[in-house]
């Protein structure tokens, strides 16, 4: 569990802040809070996630060691964004997965990619206890 | 506001999983859900980090594009960590300092550095609707 | 008492698009959520808010019969808004005032007013019981 | 999400008290707060809507650019409404529709009219991200 | 403790629905949610309390064996009923005084009077837990 | 909605301590808080009722104009609530059975009798919004 | 954080069912759900504890390794429930002191004995991230 | 019902602090908080447990008058923690049983033993009110 009130926040590279916006606002369904010449930060599930305009940007994502997203409690709400994330035809990094099968911390994913080769992993597990 | 069912999860590299979880664990006073040979999984604050055992480690970190962190809805639980990072010897990047000083997105903030050069900032903003 | 996880919806009319973002996002810090050819979709303080283009432009703004906005229930979030209405400089049509001085239900008020002429009206009772 | 202890607010004409009393209260269930010469405050689904005795009354109602009403997170309570609407023989300005049918942010809604012409709106999404 | 979905439910005779409404709406300040020839439902605090027509009214009005009404956990919600009642000049059973004094359970308590003579207590208790 | 941390209190006449507690307690399942020579309170569904030694007791109870109890939002408490009486036998006053039947405001409803005559209602309504 | 819904139960021994009763809930203010003949439950401060008739028990309690308490975030509540132990003269088996004193874990916490000797510590951190 | 921001705690003898880490964190999914020469401290749950390195080991198990565990509100999860037992393989002391079979307390439970022969019961009660 984790408080209501506190938020996680990231920082991540973007090459462009039109197409960020693009990617996580009108295509993901987050929401702009503040937008600047040099970064957009992001109501992102509930955190807050920043776009910084950045060279850093990698050629070919690959999930391992960076990646970030949500775990969702309810398998309704990973059901949901997946079926948004075909109805909006966003680019997937893995179609959805299963990590761990068979153990107690059995979980579905799935991954996107947004336009600067960040990924983006959205899991729900069999037993929330193993959400850590 | 953010659910408190679900987590934001967050992948990074660390060259060393006892480095790893001596500062997560043992100084900062994070939980250890689940080790395994290659990763370990943590209670960071609430939501998931995940410390992937690998060699794309940063030689000299700087702020941006890339750090993670908490925002604290309460200034006391700010000032808390503060104390806490302190009284354990924490590595600092950068020591308290205001961003965006005299806006209404005005915020304090202190980064942390992880022993692979993950930078950490926590923060507080004066004005709780600006913490996205 | 209200529950966290309805919205309460509003459609007012803007003249302009643009107008309406820059006011409601970028200076009252309301988040954005969708944007069409003729309308956005904000994230007003937790509740939402829909812009529609429209000829239907009152030409003065008066308080009465319409207006909207939120009452706080605590004091520092209206002092907070107060304050940042301030800060950005934001077009007030009532400065601070009170309504029903002296009586149960009295409660601090002001009003601003956005690019269209829409009157957005922000209250804290004295009583809380008094908010409906 | 939004908190449960601040309340959005609206003030809307009404062309008689006893008929706006006897729509929102002894019809669509809302409870009356207070009761003055020239308004009455009703507790609205867990805001605020005040009704302004006006001349300023709309002969002829129009959805757009202005109504205003709650998107329900559940759909049993949107469907709930619908049948106390039709139990009770409430006027329906529009029977249940789908808007934005086959994207992401498609909904059901129907819209009520109250006797000064103001138009009521109760929404369901089929995704409660979309909600804003 | 407890929940917010259920409510507590009392049924209290009045001699006057009229008279019943104007105590426990206008000047108590709680929401009128249905009335019928023979009664009337309200809103008391959360909970509900319905005043059914009945010519079973006491004459003098004792504070045992029956009384109802309302411990409020937090002081400050205590001292502003208390402050409403003389504000709009409620009748008053019994002036504030302390019940079990110097004991653990020690509490303050003030009695209201309806129109038919059911008295109405409020309390706030110095410990918390002693709220049961 | 109610507060989670504010309690509605009943005082009610009881003719025998020892009756009423084997009643509330023992049989109907709530929780004793405190005993004195004069009194018991008890936790009543996180509500707090105190029976108080009394000679005012009805010889036959009716309904009107005197009762009290829970309504339950989910119909699965209700249900459980009927369960328990009958598994230990409670004095029944009414059979489970239907109040408003076809109205908006229906609900279900059985009525248990205490030692002393009290009558508790416990209630369901088929649309929690007419719970008040 | 944890869940409101579920408890923690813990089992103990005790010499007398009655003494148990008298300390549990005449004096530390827990409230009984149920008695059997070998056995009581409470509530206890939320989470349930049940005493178990039993001959195992302890000649001199000692604080390691054994006890249970609670630990509360609130330093009020840690201080109400020390002012109600000294009011109700209660055995304590340590007065209020320090843990790890001047370490981010640091901790004030008093210890209380039960008639059957088991020792019951009641815990404040000054960082409530170190609770556990 | 119990806060969320308190947690229980409770202190049991352990006879080594490896085993007794793999028993919780490892096998059990709790989560590791601190670890000191002499005792491991747990997130059991969301409430404390605290093992301590001691002699005082029990040769052979028995469930009374001793015993600690979780009583969960929702079958899921209770169900869920089972699944896992079985999956990793962890030692039962009870298979699920029913306890108080055909009562209104009746509750389903079963019995893990850790490494020192503190015995775990995870409970679910058929009807709620019941799990004190």
């Amino acid at each position: 569990m984790r408080t209501t009130s506190d938020v996680f926040h990231l920082a991540i590279p973007t090459h462009d802040l039109d197409a960020a916006q693009d990617f996580y606002v009108t295509k993901l369904g987050c929401k702009l809070a503040r937008r600047y010449h040099d970064r957009i930060t992001l109501d992102f599930f509930g955190d807050q996630v920043v776009c910084h305009l950045s060279d850093e940007i990698v050629d070919e994502p690959r999930l391992y060691p960076r990646h970030f997203g949500v775990t969702f409690r309810h398998r309704e709400d990973w059901e949901r964004l997946l079926h948004l994330s075909r109805t909006r035809d966003l680019p997937f990094f893995e179609e959805p997965f299963h990590r761990f099968a068979g153990r107690a911390e059995e979980h579905e994913s799935f991954v996107l990619r947004d336009p600067s080769h960040n990924l983006l992993e959205f899991k729900h597990y069999a037993d929330p206890r193993m959400m850590y």
